[in-house]
């Protein structure tokens, strides 16, 4: 069939909904979004669930795939280590990865928006306030809750992690699901400005206060304020539950975060206006039905702490692209290739990120783990082939997921190993490091 | 309040519902009954999802709490062990306990009429054809498909594994939820009496006929025939979906169940007529929202391999109703220790129920396994507080499942390390029993 004539419908003009139709009508499919919201372009905001991103490799990657890479970089602030700062103030910054290796800030609701005005400029149409209600599997039909049922040649739920494609999926027979929210919370919170005009603190780095059970972290914004988030938990002796007035908001902070306390002058105001939301992750199987599939946090929603979100719904779509560029068309065969490669990889980060929580939070306070990163800068500059950090993995190459946690548990067994060592804080350097890379 | 006064509004008229229904009746409650189906006793069919169930001591201790064990028990038929069929026809029988413990054979339609009756004789009203749309947590209200709401005191979800208050919950904030479906599915096929009016097999065991990745059962029936059930896998090269005509069928039993086949008269109708049904565990948490709270399968569905789905669901109901005695009335308190008990206990037979698929197809037919219950059997004679086989502790005592699993582990190791011994067959009998005890 010509794919001129192929319709297809995708619920869902978020970030990875956006970016999957610009793919698919460069391919020459005619392709049409619903999204359940009104255009957020009209209202003048920019909508969704967190303020900023962070985009990286894998990210950048599908965008060039659609020619947006350099368009989209110049709205990105980059960020090539993260800044810690421990209760004194005292600041120690640690590199992500290499000399020139960043990862990205990213606005969500600009990007959001740059990709929904090139969707439209390559001919994908986007149909607001439609909210999907049901779908029909066999014949890629949405039925909306405007009275609408529109039948397409293939259907995408792209449509986040409350996906009303996988809802429909999860009422039919042996469809694997489960939703999984973790103990902690978050609440945004606003660092403007200084009053020179420029960045409160650091642009080139995300900012972290780890503080065992919980932390606070900053990206920057083009704007020059930061956007503060603080993940917390919901319940227990130090938690939302515990902070009930604006003098505990203010002792807790004081306490925990002073040198971010004069940098966020709504601190009180904003801590009980902003909502505090939940973390959820989502795993499903299978990810295709009928002539219908699911993509992006639809098809699985992890929590933020290893800024992959965005970026493995874009791998999403470009896996898909690469399929199609391999079958031609959208084939059983294809489909079985997307949902056999992807549901490990969409399981794999989603273990990554529920781990990193406790790496953010905790262990890059911990002076083994910053030791860890100096032997494993060591060992990449000597083996690059053979040993590539856990995070740069995940972060800086396209290594599929289910590939880097695996040599991430072989390397970390040998890690455990040498740091276990008596005194490796004073001999690392002098270690044989050649006998190290022949364990992984 | 007067106890009198209060409603309660319980979601379905199965197993779980009408027991619940009779205890909470007994204790001085308004009950209604809302269940989605017209009533089975006016079809005169039974219905559910299958024709007999396995009733042990967790059973039969909650129906003896409402004064029902001995009339129940009148239409059991006991099964004091596993017959083992092997491919050439052979019997092993292995005896699942000590001299005297059985597990009880027992229609689950019959069951259910039962307690209906028994519902209604206490008060309890029981509405049919009432399908749950939809829950209001705050007031307890249930809204049906026919236009009603209607609003109690408390509400239960008793409604099984696709659960409409289940279902409400999902829909809301920080509801921990999964459903997992095994590879196997499952047909039931019929054993007719024998031309002379009796039994066709030993009619008190639990026959297997294990085969490795799959295995066939039967459950005898009052009414002399048995009930098979083959669990097969969904897909591959021995499977639902390999086996395609009647000749398949004859076949592969001929080959695999040889001696069952001239006592399943119509093996090849009901194969291709008989449903082939799915295997669903379903976990999640919290199980109390407001005013609701679900229980038995709505709360914990598990596949059948450990003949417990309908023993816990009663032990729900037993030790909800003994929380009652406790706190003399459904409080904060009584609901929140009902879910802390009861839910890593669904979340263990749960687990349990998932192995022993394993051990009823594949371990059961292996001699280590055979030389690892003599020995057990021997350990528990010796020192009956001290070492109780895992079978035993879930299905003849009445331990806390997660109790029962965790001891249960720590047996299993010790058991591993005995059956490595060289020559153990030959010299387990005058083995130091005391040191093995000794490590658990």
């Amino acid at each position: 069939m010509d794919k001129a004539q192929q319709k297809i419908s995708i619920l869902g003009a978020g970030l990875v909904g956006s970016l999957l139709s610009i793919s698919l009508a460069k391919k020459g499919y005619d392709v049409t979004i619903f999204e359940r919201r009104p255009d957020m372009r009209k209202a003048g905001a920019i909508g969704g669930r967190s303020i900023n991103l962070a985009l990286s490799n894998r990210g950048l990657k599908a965008l060039e795939n659609v020619g947006l890479k350099d368009k989209i970089q110049e709205s990105c602030i980059p960020m090539p280590g993260r800044m810690i700062h421990d209760l004194k103030g005292n600041l120690d910054f640690q590199p992500y990865g290499k000399e020139g290796e960043f990862i990205n800030s990213v606005s969500r609701g600009g990007l959001n928006w740059l990709l929904m005005n090139e969707a439209e400029a390559v001919g994908v149409q986007i149909m607001f306030d439609h909210r999907c209600i049901d779908v029909d599997f066999d014949t890629a039909t949405a039925v909306f809750d405007n009275g609408k049922s529109i039948e397409a040649d293939f259907l995408f739920g792209g449509d986040g992690a409350f996906s009303a494609l996988r809802n429909a999926m999860q009422k039919t027979d042996r469809f694997n699901f489960s939703q999984e929210y973790i103990s902690a919370g978050y609440k945004e919170l606003t660092m403007p400005p200084a009053p020179d005009g420029d960045f409160a603190i650091d642009p080139n780095a995300l900012h972290i206060w780890p503080r065992g059970e919980y932390m606070l972290i900053a990206l920057p914004n083009l704007d020059k304020s930061f956007t503060c988030t603080l993940f917390f938990p919901f319940e227990g002796e130090t938690s939302f539950a515990s902070i009930k007035t604006e003098a505990d908001v203010e002792a807790f902070f004081n306490d925990k975060f002073k040198d971010a306390v004069p940098l966020i002058p709504n601190l009180k105001t904003e801590y009980f206006e902003n909502p505090t939301s939940s973390l959820i992750t989502v795993r499903c199987s299978p990810w295709v039905k009928g002539k219908t599939a699911l993509i992006g946090d639809a098809a699985h929603a992890i929590v933020p702490f290893y800024g992959q979100g965005m970026n493995s719904g874009f791998e999403d779509c470009y896996v898909f692209d690469q399929l199609l560029e391999k079958y031609g068309e959208i084939s059983d065969a294809l489909l079985n290739e997307y949902q056999e490669l992807r549901i490990p990889d969409g399981n794999a980060i989603a273990d990554l990120a529920l781990y990193n929580f406790i790496e953010m939070r905790d262990k890059v306070a911990d002076e083994k783990f910053v030791l860890q990163k100096k032997i494993e800068k060591k060992l990449n500059e000597l083996y690059p082939d053979k040993w590539i950090p856990l995070y740069s993995m995940v972060t800086f190459s396209d290594l599929r997921y289910s590939e880097a946690i695996a040599r991430g548990k072989k390397q970390q067994e040998v890690m455990n190993e040498v740091l276990s060592r008596p005194d490796i804080e004073k001999h690392w350097d002098s270690m044989n490091f050649k006998a190290i890379i022949d364990q992984v």
